[in-house]
């Protein structure tokens, strides 16, 4: 958290949660508000019981504080099930989304491109790929500039008739998909290779592809630790001369660095941390928290989505 | 082609397919024969129209001779629900396993594990779960000489109630799984910290993380390469000293390196090559076959499954 307070000095942040947890790690001058409100929600109790309970958790008076104007953005490192649950039923979602997103961009070898959905719902129906889609394209038009986006869907190959009858039900209406053009399936190997601006999925099989992207790159950070501890002496002081490039190389290959997605299609901003987030990545989260309110991600979505619904009518 | 017979003399090729397009790529002298069979099988034509057509596709050919003693492996890079329909059809599987599953072991920061389905059973029944992870135990018993394999499910998260139904429903069985040791879900982000000996999905789920791990991996040299063509001149003076150990890096993150896939449960060996994998990616997934040949590896296999059901029924 003091992390968060040094590269953060524009936020006021209000932590919500169990004081007797939070207050021994926040310093005590800093520029923070803590709210005691009881344990981080979850599913296990089931989804009624969750909601029932919802305000006596911190989730769900985070989400009052957010509905009520008193903040921005809610950042949370608890279960996307129960964040996605309460977030819905406290906030609602956007005019023709039903299903909330966790989204995010990444960084392939061309650029970047967007992904949804990452874990909030575990099983899709064709109808939540397609708004998934269409959150994506916007996504892609206001953030990354792309005018016509490429979308894909993630399957495990390439030929239309590979995979689950939901992904073929989907693909046929992402062929008429307004601003965009549907790509076809998109294989995990080809993710980086910027073959689509929007890879879209159902939240199980998202969720899987970047835990497994995230683990690959941890794995690739590990041997290249293994690669200089391996040096000799003599390659060792070589390296010395070496040494910016090389750090700037493991910071591109730290997925702490890519922390924190935002829950696409709820009138507010709600950003998912990883629950295994160390301080530096989630004080990412943080950051990304702060860069959606600079630009006004729900409002800026509502506006595409909607602008795009009357293209469509017109048309 | 040409790559592989240099690598691999101890084996007599046998290349099936259509001579017309395999005649040109092979050198004339080489020790191999081709065998004119019609082009390879695919799924998209519907199971039947395979079956009913399996003599006339290259796999099918293959199969026969694998079936007959004329052949010790076969390799294949078509299409897997193809290969492993007709590889059923034609050779059966081994007693007590329903589904021959796409099994393969990778290199984690401790050591080996084994991951099965990469992608032969889109989905899965717990009792096919089941089944992979009974395989997988004999395997690394048997070649990763693990005594007591540890055996974990992929899920999208480690608690209990996380993901799906039919994911609980295999936990319940695999606690109960003689020679081994259930440890829970474990999830991508943690595939290579060692925690299991044998991870089991289904299908659909492990092809995915399978790809996203390659195409990270492929994404990690690609910023390697990045990092050393944005060096100075006097660094890259530097990187000539550094150039065996980071040879050995990009090698490590070679997908190619690990191609070949065998599928386990059939009473032969069959291996399955990646559709795009190049020269030398296809030379290594001919090795895997020859390594599978010398380790018997289907005879190992049901031998250890016997043994594993003997166990269970003096119990």
């Amino acid at each position: 958290m003091p992390a968060a307070l040094e590269f953060l000095p524009q936020a006021d942040l209000l932590l919500v949660g169990d004081r007797s947890a939070i207050a021994p790690l926040a310093p005590a001058d800093a520029a923070l508000q803590i709210i005691d409100q009881g344990a981080n929600a979850s599913v296990d109790q089931g989804i009624r019981a969750l909601l029932r309970g919802a305000q006596s958790t911190a989730q769900g008076a985070c989400l009052k504080l957010l509905r009520d104007g008193e903040g921005d953005v809610l950042i949370s490192a608890a279960d996307t099930g129960a964040l996605l649950t309460l977030s819905r039923h406290c906030l609602g979602s956007l005019p023709g989304i039903d299903r909330p997103a966790l989204t995010k961009q990444l960084n392939g070898k061309h650029g970047a491109f967007w992904m949804a959905d990452l874990g909030a719902n575990v099983r899709c129906t064709p109808a939540m790929l397609v708004q998934f889609a269409q959150m994506g394209v916007v996504a892609s038009r206001v953030f990354s500039r792309v005018v016509r986006p490429r979308v894909a869907l993630l399957n495990i190959g390439t030929e239309a008739s590979k995979g689950l009858a939901r992904l073929h039900r989907a693909a046929a209406a992402l062929e008429v998909l307004p601003d965009s053009e549907y790509v076809g399936f998109v294989e995990g190997s080809a993710l980086f290779d910027n073959q689509a601006d929007v890879v879209v999925s159902e939240g199980f099989v998202g969720n899987v592809a970047l835990k497994a992207i995230e683990g690959t790159a941890g794995m690739a950070r590990h041997l290249m630790q293994e690669t200089m501890a391996g040096l000799a002496p003599w390659q060792r002081l070589l390296m010395f001369g070496l040494r910016g490039p090389f750090a700037r190389l493991g910071a591109q290959l730290d997925s702490g660095r890519y922390n924190g997605a935002p829950l696409l299609g709820l009138p507010q901003t709600v950003i998912k941390s990883h629950g295994a987030a160390r301080q530096d990545a989630f004080a990412n989260a943080l950051q990304r928290g702060i860069d959606a309110v600079d630009a006004a991600l729900p409002e800026t979505l509502a506006h595409g989505l909607s602008a795009a619904r009357a293209d469509t009518q017109q048309e």
